[in-house]
């Protein structure tokens, strides 16, 4: 429930830079792999240059080219070259960090980016962004989960040969990837909850100030969450608004049914951020009651043991017994001193009662 | 006034798996019911197969076929077959826990998704998918009440020799189910509004660290029923506009009607959100006026006998008489004991008259 | 400022129940008038039948036909089959509590139900239902104000020989009843107002735990008038908005008017719930202070008892005076008694002005 | 920063009356001044009769006649006579009180109100409304300011022989006076934002109950100002939206700059809303440090005597020293006393260090 | 993180003033450079007066006029007769303050106000407008960074000669500029960020009352940004909206990425608006557990030594021991004293035990 780093590694923007500005920044490309596939069969091919991928263009099968980490400027101009790729559009592949979703288009390719989040082993949300282009014939897709393939699952159902997928246009490939990338938020948030629920039960069972930084540090997840995963459905609804001749209407009976998975993460999202904000304030509402207990344990113990120390110290006053027969007499009465302990005694019990009956403790 | 447990057996979606994909979980169907129906009668018969469909469908008559209890994929694919129901819309049946409400058309067949709430004897609500398909003279629904069959009002009307609805479309059923769905939530309000009074009265009474559990129970189960209900109004907005054929001008009057219903549901659990967001603040005073309480009982308690003490002290010191005549002579006084107390009382009762005169008790 | 009771009283909706359906409900008409008016007069007839109203519509004249009370399904029927109204429209009128106000067009005929408030002696507010008709020559009215006639300022001006009302067609009576029923509201808010700045000056000068239950009230009935009135202003909008023949475009000028005051009474409402709103931070904060004051008072005695009483204990110590020069010689000093109420007093004044200076009290 | 009277002194309305029905209410008028200009001159007429207005119209220059003051029944039926203003809108006129801005178009004529907001002496902020009719080439304005005549600036201008006004048409005229009327909200503003930072100066400092108090009028000051002012910027937009003949495309330019004067109005007020919300977070944060200081105070105060004091009192025990060796033998140590203060001091000192060390003071 | 001083300097508008009055206020410009480029080379001029202008326009290339510092009224008017400024829109450039942001279209050319935000040395924002024109063929910028020049970016690279940017019509100059001061947002907002970072670490250590004024001056500051900001977006929008010729096709597509950019700037606000509230909540909780702390120790001490005190008050008492043999005999055993200390020590030892059981400490 830990603050996302990734999503706090801004953004980091150099003013007045032409745009489309290719940086040789930090890569590490971890693999390119190009598959040209039919209802037929799929060809696979790691690592193309330009010259394959035209070469594969040219044959004229549905094309996939996955890139897995971070591309150079390199590799970014060539696939430009190779599928017509936009300059703005090959930056914003480049630019790190938490980008907001969206869809563009350009010269007949679409471009979508979106957002995938992963929990880390150190409990860490880390956001990713997906870049997908489609083309007439082709798909190019980028992601940099540092752990697993997230494409992994569409790549096999594509591998495996009964699979409808084969058959039909890269639109649904595309739609494909989309809906995986939004569906990997099910079981993501469905731990976040686990999370909330364990913070909620500790919350109202014992109040730490460790609990305020947790609930604050799950708001502030929640908030970035939502900052990553909001714009994911505007994203899917421009591409069912889209009168882009890419995607074809029995594919976007599919896109329908994917706006729906978009929308549902969206209302779990914002259940999590109501029961966070509730949370704020049952804390403060334990801390409160804690205060009260607090208060009310002194106040029994003063209340009991103030009287009972007068009346002791009155008969530890010096007066002179001999002065008169008024001047505390109760000090020489044989049974005096027995006498005022029953008094501590049933001062005591007194005030104890009265305090159970006003229900004090 | 629990949290909905049907709401947070969130959906298991597993991302990556092919669209309309029909698993084989734990179904259990408790009943399929197949009726004809036509201005001079109703026909009925269970756990029918594709072939009874098919010839059902054949006779002309409209068709009214009702699932009870969770369907598995054979019975699903079966009823896909039979009436031409989209695969994706199958998988949305299929898919247990609370789905978001909605009205989708697949190939001239209007498909619905709503809830229904029920609150079970553990006090527990539970939300559960009723899903709708309209055809040209069909209507196949499904539920899973595990108690009452909650569709039976609209049955038994159906089965009323004497009743218009015979008479009408397959669209005036449709409307009939709907209505029935979206007026099934007045009682359950009506109850929820109940227990909300009840809340307000023992929080104004006597606030407990229970009592702040319950508000934020509460306030989770009014998030989780707005997730739930507030779609509906939507979805009936939908089938209003909708430009779809099936839904005839005479029965668009009716769902006008609905649509007011489902209005004033909203409205109801709007109110009762900001109610149950006041109890919190009344909470707080509540918790705040405690304290205020206590601090006032401890004070006046110190404050009284804080100088008592100090006064009995002073006289309970040692100071040598002999040493002078100033060397406290009023321990020598006759009168000097009665005198003290006279003291301590005056002081106890003036302290007494001032706290009442500033209000304190 | 007490929650309307009328609101509460939720509206009994039997889930399945026909659409249209008239119940034989708990009715009660306490009279209902026919008139019937042009230019030249008005004739007036009480308690008509279904033939009486035939043969006043038949006359060519403009008809107001006024119930009040609740009324049974035979007195709709009636009405019903006399004037064109629709089932669905007449079961809306029957629906006792408070409904969301709007306006539906049956078959050539509008329907527009509004909420009148109205505060009881015993200091409720108490929302009835207002159902007004508008046919091509006729208006049927029904309230239920168990008071006063609420539409007797009209019914005055129809029956005063020289108002131009009876020159004006069945729009611009309809007009006026729309417009009466939400003039109403101002003198209601106008009461309401006072008693909130009543409730403000309270809390200011002392705050109670009364209080916050009054606030919380004031909150709650606010809320409720809210749901009865906002939609009022919507009604009037559809009604200028909508291309019904009914309303004539010279009506519709009176009718801008008329939205312009609904507006009006929604802001000052929206005024009146921040107001609340505030008032609610301000009794927080007033219980705040005044567990400052205590706990101020509290720190001041014990400040200024704890060291007297140290001072006192210390010369009550009973150190053997014989053991040495060391040995309290204090005690033995001729002035020392004078002296040690010297330092009594000057500790204590010592205290107290450094705790005006700080500014304790 | 007080609440302004005039927006409280709430609108009377008469449920039920005839619509623009003009009543004789406690008038004032203060000047009535007719001007009749064109690019070659300036001619001025006071209290000028229906003939005058009729005679003036004739001569075909451009008309302002500015009423200062309450204009009684019969001046207002005169002024709608002569230049053709609609019942409605007149009596809109002549109700008092802070009414809700608009613009309405009768007959071919604009009717605008807005509001003025004038501070008085006395600090109260009041509200007052300032109504404009735009025909074919007359303005007739109406205002209240009791102080200045607000409109003199622009008379002032039109009484200039070389200012471009006179050549422009009526609806520049018109312009001239929505913009003055809005930029006069200007310094009040800067007014208020000042009085808000001395606020805020002050509760940072001290936060007395007085700040509560104040903290709560100026966000009713700031609500009654915004329900004023709020819909101007409305009122522009419409009149710019308006395909209104009277407003000349020309005029539109102006009329432009005048909705971004509006819209700038608006903004600063909102960023004093949230200004004012932040205070009252700010004063409750203020009061519970201010809890905690005294807290610390009594804790020190009570941490350091108790002990002392429970150690005075125990060499205060009356144990026979004669019983035996172990019978209290400190009493009888020639340097006991002198010890018992060393330990007193060594206590109290090294409470404080290590109070100071936790940082409590 | 404090409160921009730039924008409390509040606009100073005389109500009443003619519309596009030049005043002669303060004025200073440091610079006026004028360009003229295209693909072949850029040829730059300083101060040039009118004919300069009008030559150079003469010339057929694009041309660049930027104008740093604040213009004076005869700068602008010859600005506005070589290339045919609306006298409105050179109002708007000399109104200094933060002006709301805007496009607007006058003549046939785009006006663009934007906001530039710098941090100064002493830490404090400074918000200062940006002023755009954009004609067929040239640009007319003006802004007043007292320190660097923020163009020079753009200059530099309309400087150097293999950017595309020469080759490229005005309106992609315009484009840069705009970019430009929205990219520049960037690293503030990060600054921005890390000090809210420190703030919330400083928060959770220690609260100190400074800390809740630091909080309420980042909210502040944050929501006079967002005032400055938010609207920019809208001005990329419109720009990307408008049908104004003046923006080619070509160059929307750069807008829309800076679009984006504008988008992300506000969402990263609107988090940091989040987390600042969020901090508040912290900060109060954190008050709250500090008040805790505080009591527990004084109820820990005070429940320890009241007791004890109380048992050593009972054996200060002065009765008569012999008066009988159960007149306090404990004051006459061998052992009496170092009893009473195991019964000090053990009590205490008990409350410890006891207190650290229900974890108070």
């Amino acid at each position: 429930m830990a603050v996302p780093k990734g999503a706090r590694r801004r953004t980091k923007i150099v003013p007045g830079l032409s745009p489309g500005t290719l940086t040789d920044q930090v890569a590490g490309v971890r693999r390119v792999r190009l598959r040209v596939y039919d209802e037929h069969g799929v060809e696979t091919r790691d690592d193309p240059d330009e010259a394959t991928c035209g070469a594969f263009r040219a044959r004229g099968g549905r094309i996939w080219l996955d890139v897995a980490g971070v591309p150079d400027a390199g590799l970014l101009r060539m696939l430009g070259a190779a599928f017509g790729l936009h300059r703005l559009a090959l930056e914003d592949v480049q630019r790190a960090g938490a980008q907001r979703p969206k869809v563009d288009s350009y010269d007949g390719v679409l471009f979508a980016v979106l957002n995938d989040v992963e929990r880390q082993a150190s409990g860490l949300l880390e956001i990713e962004q997906v870049s997908l282009f489609l083309g007439p014939s082709f798909v190019v897709s980028f992601h940099d989960g540092e752990g697993d393939d997230i494409f992994a699952p569409v790549a096999r159902r594509l591998d495996s040969a009964d699979n409808p997928m084969r058959g039909r246009g890269s639109d649904y490939l595309f739609y494909a990837l989309v809906d995986l990338v939004i569906d990997r938020k099910f079981p993501l948030l469905e731990d976040f909850g686990d999370r909330l629920d364990a913070l909620e039960a500790e919350v109202l069972e014992r109040a730490t100030p460790d609990s305020a930084r947790a609930i604050q540090q799950a708001r502030r997840s929640l908030h970035v969450l939502r900052r990553a995963i909001w714009p994911e459905r505007d994203v899917v609804a421009n591409l069912l608004r889209d009168d882009n001749a890419l995607i074809r209407p029995e594919t976007r009976v599919y896109l329908r049914d994917c706006y729906d998975h978009a929308a549902q993460v969206i209302e779990v999202l914002e259940t999590y951020r109501e029961t966070a904000s509730g949370l704020m304030d049952i804390y403060v509402s334990a801390i409160s009651n804690r205060l009260n207990d607090i208060m009310r344990l002194l106040t029994v113990i003063a209340t009991i043991f103030m009287p009972l120390s007068f009346l002791a110290s009155v008969y530890g006053m010096n007066f002179d017994r001999d002065a008169g027969p008024l001047a505390m007499p109760e000090l020489g009465w044989a049974y005096g001193y027995p006498a005022i302990w029953c008094v501590f005694i049933t001062v005591a019990i007194g005030m104890i009662v009265w305090f159970r009956r006003r229900g004090f403790f």
